[in-house]
């Protein structure tokens, strides 16, 4: 199988860090396939980075190496890590990006990356992604054992990851992510709402409170709502997600990242 | 040759859409080389992707599979699609987004996708993108034979696309498109003016009549034109385009995408 | 090794035009891998494309062929070139756009492309990304001879760049680009303060001077700056950097790209 890397920045289109990144690799091996996850990401939004990373990772074929680089600290202290799981390699900074890596995965192993023989000749402070992370990633993918870049580690970074409570008849979670469509991301998951329905989903039971509007009901596809209509789904990431067909809900709904969100069961 | 597959989307560039469809198709076969047509397509536009993905799509080799997902009515009874022509394969949904490829087709065959084992396992409603299409792309573009993803259709969707209308020596056409440059591109092309340049073009006595603006003669090239100065040329698609030169007919002139335009030819 | 070429542009990514480019290139050498520089060059902006193509062109492999197309000139007498160094082909237009290539490479060759067998077939005025320089470079990377395309010439064109001059212990330059950061780059680079550092950098005593406000000191890293605090660092291309620790230097400062910066060493 060819050597398949994934990019995850906040380094944009406009300017050529990405591409740096990518020559980089293609140096080192250039029969590497090079798939931008994104490099979109709001500038030093680590979280934000972590949730994209994590909605399109698992797609990929076993063995990709998902090189993900928000940086905020780079140059200074914070380690280069290198996360094993049971399919895929990440490199980043130990900043936390790899947060929700750690709670999907079944097994992990975190190398500090220390052997700096692997990186740019003379890296400087301010782009690891050119001289350490993207080297790395190369070298991985072509094919240099995870051990060798360094020793493991324990006490890597966790981003403090707020769950959704469940009180009675009701899950209150909140918005986590807004997409480009305007859709509003919950961090409540179809597992949440399981022990509510014994006897199978009955969505049409269920009621969403977000920023002062009430949602009746769960939809099972965008279009079974009105253009125009606020509604709330079950997205393709499982999870809870508002939405205005054919429209944007962010524009309708004044509701931002953080904002509280309510599910009611009302049987 | 490798398999190829183009990707035409709203799917935008932040978030992991499109990427998760990558992933999808690299897992089918990692050998695939996958180009982005665009994913940056106007939510839901359907003509914005029709119309984008038919200036780009007869420049590829001969076996490319056109991946396009604009798709509105995702999850409803909308069909998925195959259209096959004598040189490339087309894959998404019904919905009218390949009408300017049944124009331009000698002969097409359009395959309604009912192989439900070709999709991912337990696909959703939400992102028949990543669910659907991709595998059925990626399985394509492996050299599976169309017929074997379902019965051909002869009832699939065609948007409505207006044509131009000449009367007298002057016709009457609309624009289709306002790209990156705010360059305004209309419907009438470099064929309508045919019959009027019987001994040859004679661009000088051309006018363009759009938003109250009136432009006399046709340019060869943008160059031409002095900065600032409005300027019409047939473009490199053959289609008669408003432009400013070095600077933005779109911000100068306010007009919208179906604003009418005449030429009138004076000989 | 395996073709490969890269993207600089102002085609954007919404468009298909920098798709059809890379289509075309696909059907002459589908093995080639294509990696976008960056499309998203502020439209016309030679200089701009002409810095962001040299702070990445040399991190790619020997050999590879950077295809680079600004062109508000294309269709009148400005010329198609190939440009050769020891390690790179560049092809675009003879508009400037290579001017730092000139100034960076040991020996360049210039070749003035004439022979048209190697264009698309009837080549338009307005689309020489997709016609001309499109298929040039996908026959190069190929393997065909650059002298193949044309003769060599002496007389292409040079962007007036200015440098930063020195005047006792201070260094004059200017702001050259805006990253996608905040962060406003400068011409003064590392190698003009080397002279002030004869026995090692002492970046605690320097001081930069912009648009009215005072930076003390040069940061190694961008995290030893506090969050909103104005810092000064030479960055991954070696340049005098004005930045602003987790927030955007540019809308904290109202500096546009020519404004003047002044670095003073109080030693």
């Amino acid at each position: 199988m060819p050597a398949l890397i994934t990019l995850t920045t906040d380094f944009g289109a406009k300017d050529a860090f990405a591409a740096s990144m990518k020559g980089v690799i293609l140096k080192i091996n250039p029969q590497t396939q090079i798939i931008d996850i994104s490099n979109e990401i709001t500038p030093q939004d680590i979280w934000e980075a972590a949730f994209t990373l994590r909605s399109a990772y698992s797609h990929f074929p076993k063995g990709t190496v998902h090189l993900a680089v928000v940086d905020p600290g780079v140059g200074s202290g914070r380690r280069p890590i290198i996360v094993v799981t049971e399919s895929f390699y990440f490199v980043g900074p130990d900043n936390g990006l790899f947060s929700l890596i750690y709670q999907d995965a079944e097994r992990i192993r975190v190398h500090h990356i220390t052997s700096t023989h692997y990186f740019l000749p003379n890296p400087g402070p301010t782009f690891h992604g050119r001289d350490v992370f993207a080297p790395v990633a190369g070298w991985l993918a072509k094919g240099i054992p995870s051990g060798n870049f360094g020793e493991e580690i324990t006490d890597y970074t966790k981003l403090n990851i707020p769950v959704p409570k469940t009180a009675g008849n009701s899950i209150e979670g909140h918005i986590v992510h807004i997409d480009r469509f305007g859709n509003l991301i919950t961090n409540i998951t179809f597992k949440d709402v399981q022990p509510f329905m014994a006897e199978g989903p009955d969505p049409g039971v269920a009621t969403v409170a977000v920023a002062g509007k009430e949602i009746k009901g769960l939809k099972k596809f965008y279009a079974e709502a009105t253009p125009g209509e606020l509604g709330a789904i079950f997205n393709s990431s499982g999870a809870l997600e508002i939405f205005m067909y054919r429209q944007n809900a962010r524009t309708a709904l004044p509701a931002k990242r953080g904002e509280v969100v309510r599910l009611t069961m009302t049987r």
